[in-house]
Parts: C-alpha cells; sequence; structure tokens
C-alpha cells in the first residue's frame, strides 16, 4: 500500500561546488516537511584534490574511468568530506541527516561494469532488483533523512563509482513499490528549455509522446537527453512524478505548483 | 534491564595502517556473532595524504592541532576512505556493517572545546549524558553493525575530531544502561605489560585497587596510562568489563578467556 509520499532529491555538482549555493539549497531542503532523500553529486572538488595528490583524471567519451588510485579519491572525497559536511549542516537545521554510500547497510548492491570496448574500471551498474528496500525503508520510517553519496558496491568488498543521477532514479524506482515517489533532479536551470538561450522556454511538462515530438523537431539539447531518457524509464517503473528545475525552486516544485519540468505517464 | 551482551571494540591505527592486520583484524571481528559496534582509530594515513595536500600537521604537547584544513582532511580519511572501506569489507563477510560519524543520526553530540592555554581548534568533548542511546539502538537492534569514524560534530552543523579511545569509551558508558557492555581496546601488544621489554609478561587482572599500587611501584607505562584510567572511569560508570588485548585475540578475549589485560570493578 502506498501510504506515504517520498521525495528523492538529487543534487548536482554545479551546486555542490559553491558553498552559498549549496548552503541556499540545504535551507530550502530542510524546510520540506514530508520524508525526503538527498543524494549528491561529486562536483569538482575530486580533480582539484586528485590533482593535489598526483591522481590523474582519465577520460573515455567524457566518462571518469575509476582506476584503484581514483575509486579511493572519490570515496574521501565523496563519502567522507562532500557528505559528511552536508549531514553536519542538516544536523544543524534540525533534519535527522545520515550519510550512506549503497555500501552502508547493504542498501544498493551493484556489480563492477563488465570490460568491453572500454574497462572504466571500479564503476558500479546498480542491481535494480537487489535494492535494499527493508534497509531503506528502516531509516525512513524512523525519520531518518539519508544522505547518499554516489558510491556502490559489489559485495566482495569493493566500493564502486556510480553515476549519482541513476543511484536517484534507481532508489526511486525501488522505493515506489512502498511510497508514492516524486523525484527531483536539482540543477543551476529552472527545467528542460524550449530553447537553450532563453532561460525562460521552460517545457512544463513532458512525457513519453511529447519527449518523442520533441526529439523529432530536434528540440532537447544534448546534455539533457540521458536524464530525460532516464526519468520517463523511471515512470514507466512506477515512479509517480519527476520534475527537473533549479535548485532553489524546490519547494514551490515539490508543492505542486512546480516552476520546473514535470515528467509524468 | 540488560538482557543483550554488547561488545564495542576499539582498533588502532597501526593496525588501520597495515592492509594485511587490517584484514585478519576484520575476519575476527565479523566471526563474533553477538551485537557489536567497532570504532577505529585514523593511522599515519591522514598525515601522509595531509603531507601531499601540503596540509601541515600541528602538534602541541603530542596532541594534534585541528584548523579548518585538517578537520576537512580527517573527514575525508578518517570517515570516507578508511570508514567506508572497513564496512565494503565487512559487507563482503557477511556483516551489516553501518559507516558512522558522531554526526549521522546525531549519534554523539559534541561541544567545541573551549579555548583555554592551548586552541585545540575543531576538537570535540563529547557531551556524554547526551549521547542519542535511541538512535544507536535503533541500529543494535536491528542488526546493523555501526562502525565508527572518530568524529563528532556541534550541532551547529561542525564536525569535530575526537580522540577514537573517549569516542569508544563514551558508547560503552551510554550503551551500558541497556546492555552488558564489554569494552575492547585493540592494539599491537597482547595486554598491559609488568615488563614494557617483556611481551609476556602481561598482567591479567587490573582494577583501581591494584592500579593504585602498580603505580606507586612505577610498574605501569606512561603510554598506557590514560588508556587504564579511562577505563576504569567506564567500569565506574557501568560497563561491565574492559580488555585490552592484541588484535588477533578478540575471540580469545570475549569468549571469557582472555588472553590480554581484563580490567573491572
Amino acid at each position: 500500500m502506498k501510504n506515504d509520499q517520498l521525495f528523492i532529491i538529487k543534487v548536482g555538482g554545479n551546486i555542490i561546488d559553491h558553498t552559498e549555493k549549496l548552503s541556499a539549497f540545504l535551507n530550502h531542503f530542510s524546510s520540506l516537511p514530508q520524508k525526503k532523500i538527498l543524494i549528491h553529486g561529486g562536483g569538482k572538488i575530486a580533480s582539484d584534490i586528485g590533482d593535489k595528490l598526483g591522481i590523474k583524471s582519465n577520460y573515455i567519451n567524457g566518462r571518469r574511468i575509476t582506476d584503484t588510485e581514483t575509486i579511493d579519491l572519490v570515496t574521501m572525497v565523496y563519502a567522507g568530506l562532500i557528505n559528511k559536511k552536508i549531514v553536519a549542516k542538516l544536523q544543524a537545521l534540525n533534519v535527522n541527516a545520515i550519510g550512506l554510500t549503497g555500501a552502508d547497510g547493504n542498501c544498493i548492491p551493484a556489480i563492477k561494469r563488465p570490460i568491453k570496448d572500454i574497462d572504466f574500471g571500479w564503476v558500479g551498474d546498480i542491481q535494480e532488483g537487489k535494492i535494499n528496500i527493508s534497509q531503506w525503508k528502516l531509516f525512513i520510517e524512523n525519520d531518518l533523512v539519508p544522505i547518499v553519496a554516489p558510491l556502490t558496491h559489489d559485495q566482495k568488498g569493493h566500493l564502486l563509482n556510480t553515476n549519482a543521477d541513476t543511484v536517484a532514479s534507481a532508489i526511486a524506482v525501488a522505493l515506489s513499490k512502498s511510497y508514492e515517489v516524486t523525484l527531483v533532479y536539482c540543477f543551476e536551470r529552472k527545467g528542460v528549455l524550449d530553447d537553450i538561450k532563453n532561460e525562460n522556454s521552460i517545457i512544463k511538462n513532458i512525457n513519453r509522446e511529447s519527449f518523442n515530438q520533441l526529439q523529432k523537431e530536434n528540440k532537447v539539447a544534448e546534455g539533457i537527453l540521458p536524464k530525460i531518457e532516464n526519468a520517463l524509464s523511471a515512470i514507466d517503473a512506477g515512479v509517480s512524478k519527476i520534475i527537473i528545475g533549479h535548485s532553489d525552486d524546490i519547494i514551490a516544485n515539490v508543492n505542486g505548483e512546480s516552476k520546473g519540468t514535470t515528467i509524468y505517464k
């Protein structure tokens, strides 16, 4: 039975990287009265610290290769520095935050991505059916607010770097069996734009049909395509609603007067 | 009512720093069938990474001064790198580990140490009466095994560096109201030694009376003094038993055939 609303909020690296933007976002987030989960991205800080430590960032086709040095780096930065600072700040805002990776409580089992053309290294593909729903519910039902770093584990002792958008949608889908889930992607634009040069040309609503039409008309910028595809799949799999919008607008967005883009069935 | 036994195990930096010793320790730890909590120290790795990042370690009277750069460093290394690697390894050993700092779930509130002669910086003094017993019990009663990094928080948004021995004894005292707590300090010696040059001269039992006698006879090495003082205070405050011993001996030590030093009332 789906009694309760659950908001799963993903905030990107662009917000994480700016102390003031992050602070404003956390204030908004803390004022949401409903059950909620926050998933945060990594931001540039991992690369900055990696540079100082002499760890090179390797990319193939725009995707980071996670070698042994890099998984240690992102474990430090994502699960340590970023995650625990957010937890401490939210605790000061009276949110009973708890920082998690997918290894903690075996919340998000994954498998190391199989090597095909590219060896991505210590990168995790989430096993959606294996997400530990009872563990998540234990936290949520006891008024803890999970703050999730984009790391999973292989159940063989290794942490795995995992795309934060994917972590967010996988948790949303798994928990949509128990809650009425709204998934909110917060970033620095107000929503999906009809005209990339016009910040006010927000496409208010997208479903599978209108998305196909937008693609035909070449109206969707390439960068946002996988996010929408991902969102539509999550809707198909049980998530009630997905909102893409500005990190300053989350209160309006979750209160039904969305200022961003809403993706629905 | 104290129904259940609870083992609170503290493992020091010397073990953490060596992959093989840590691995052996985690194997032993995983085979303890009782309810348990692990508190880990920091080890040299924070200083090594700090050196690479150009963060100087400042000490006054042998105690680390935790400036803003240093609290970020230890948050990364203790709560990120060390803590999450232990969690992932224990998950592979079928222990449902969950990594925590004192900020997570507001488990260990603390206050920033007041400045007297020395400004220790972002260092926390634990408010023992405020330890969040119900939060700890939620984890323990749901078969989660808390893995605790030596960090607390001030409830004002800041993480605080806190001595791992103190974290262990504070949790032990707080939870002794609900469990029959045995606190185990694991390190690289077999116990408290009568003769520091003779590894087999273990003092099997210490209580307040015999400790006073040992001190009079100058038989206790200075390094171990605060550990024993700390232990005796914890016993006075309700902890059932404290064992100081080698990290390879924890199974024997908790099974009542202690190979180390037992501190009792």
